[in-house]
């Protein structure tokens, strides 16, 4: 079987065997933002040389995706998202299923705000399956963070956290940005600060001007100051989250959860990093309570 | 005597009489960042036929203006800030004097994040006298906000809120603004709405993530979402001032003090709004401290 993560502004394409081991990997930079609409080519293009039924998940049912799929909403199991998995096919293989899988839902009663995730939750599918009984807490860095909870396997309330997208708008955008500068390095020191200042008063609007007035008082050089923002944001993401656990889940690149786990065990939790693949391993999960992969 | 209110992006000018009376004002759109440098050619030709010495504060005072001039300490008084005053004499005028107003600083101790204002200490000058004796909180509202305690005429501490910058580049370069649509109405449900979100669980970075999710669910249209984020971080910035008080003075543009207002009697306090004239008063109070001005 292929599975493909194809998110805004990537797409990754797996060839799993039937145990579900990852026999090829393939990246490319067509996210849906960057693919006009021809969805089937790019597809085609990609893993045209591959064989088996291929599961999608990711913005690419989105939206602004190439079927649009209803959220399934929380709390959900991995079997619920097989059932709800959605078949299509193209012109270009006929009698071969592309099985799109839906995003997830949270808070969507009528006064309540809700939140919605597409890709991570098959992501959680593949960690769940990992961790099995009890409740555990997953947090997938990102542009948009996801903090999620698994309950004996069932996709709980989740999270987002726009911290990876305030960061990018506060240094190219803002005041802020004009007062920092890279070399390069990433400075731990001043990421420690920035940590440990988030747990002062005030808010975080506030608190963000403190990266301008102790660059004016020679506190924090101006290569410093990307990494004590940095700091300053995943301590606002992390003191935010009700009821943390000891140990928390993290998904994703190596650099972006070694970060949050330094965050994390500065105050006082420890961060246990899984790898990207889970995707895959979600899918081929979702595959196989459809009876499509063995297994 | 004349005022000048110099800031980074317009200037201000008034022209006094000895009782402290706004005869004449006189407004430039040549801020700091927008004269080249050339502050004494700009000053002579906005107020070159107007008599008396010149009074100047704001931006003009800072490192990225015409002079620059440290900041005061706080607690300070008005006595102090007249006695702190810088005289400055241009080619174009011999023997008249252009005195600099320094700025304000709070929390500049070793350990603490420091805070700083330019311009604003000039208003609350003007407010001191108004209000007299006392314990009395100030909100300036702006692109960084000030919040600053008076104590018995003197200014005390003080913190900046970056919520109208924060407002504009979200709007502008985030995912945010995408799903936002001015329609050059102001959604007063919608702003409620936002006030009352931003005192759930979540922290901000998490909060704003709603102006994108109450839009994918049919709850919030695009022409309301902007009233719904100014509403959030007003609420933000409101609900994380410590120890306030029944009554909050409003020192700024109308517009501006009436939405701080609404958002202020909706969480229960009562706002005061004060005309933005007061610095020219706290400019004729500093004159007059100097021996500079009648009245």
């Amino acid at each position: 079987m292929i599975a493909v993560d194809w998110g805004s502004s990537s797409l990754r394409a797996y060839l799993l065997g039937d145990d579900g081991r990852v026999l090829a990997t393939r990246r490319d930079p067509r996210g849906v933002l960057g693919c006009d609409g021809r969805y089937a080519e790019v597809l085609v293009e990609l893993v045209g040389d591959w064989t088996g039924e291929i599961f999608l998940s990711g913005m690419i049912g989105s939206r602004n995706g190439w079927i649009e799929l209803p959220y399934l909403p929380a709390p959900a199991d991995a079997a619920a998202f097989a059932t709800a998995m959605h078949r299509h096919e193209i012109a270009q293989w006929p009698g071969r299923g592309l099985w799109f899988v839906p995003g997830l839902s949270c808070g969507s009663s009528e006064d309540a705000v809700p939140d919605v995730m597409r890709g991570e939750e098959t992501q959680l599918i593949g960690l769940a399956a990992l961790l099995g009984a009890g409740r555990h807490l997953a947090c997938l860095p990102g542009t948009h963070s996801k903090w999620a909870w698994l309950d004996d396997g069932r996709l709980g309330e989740f999270a987002t956290v726009m911290t990876g997208e305030l960061y990018a708008v506060l240094r190219q955008h803002s005041l802020l940005g004009r007062v920092m500068r890279d070399d390069g390095g990433f400075d731990e020191a001043a990421f420690v600060q920035g940590v440990d200042y988030s747990g002062t008063p005030g808010g975080l609007a506030h608190q963000l001007f403190g990266a301008r007035t102790l660059g004016l008082f020679g506190k924090l050089s101006e290569t410093a100051a990307p990494a004590w923002l940095s700091g300053l944001l995943l301590g606002h993401e992390i003191r935010h989250r009700q009821g943390l656990p000891a140990q928390v889940h993290l998904v994703g690149n190596a650099a972006l959860a070694a970060r949050y786990g330094a965050a994390l065990a500065q105050l006082g939790i420890q961060g246990l990093a899984h790898g990207e693949d889970l995707a895959a391993a979600g899918l081929h999960r979702l595959a196989r309570l459809r009876h499509l992969a063995a297994g």
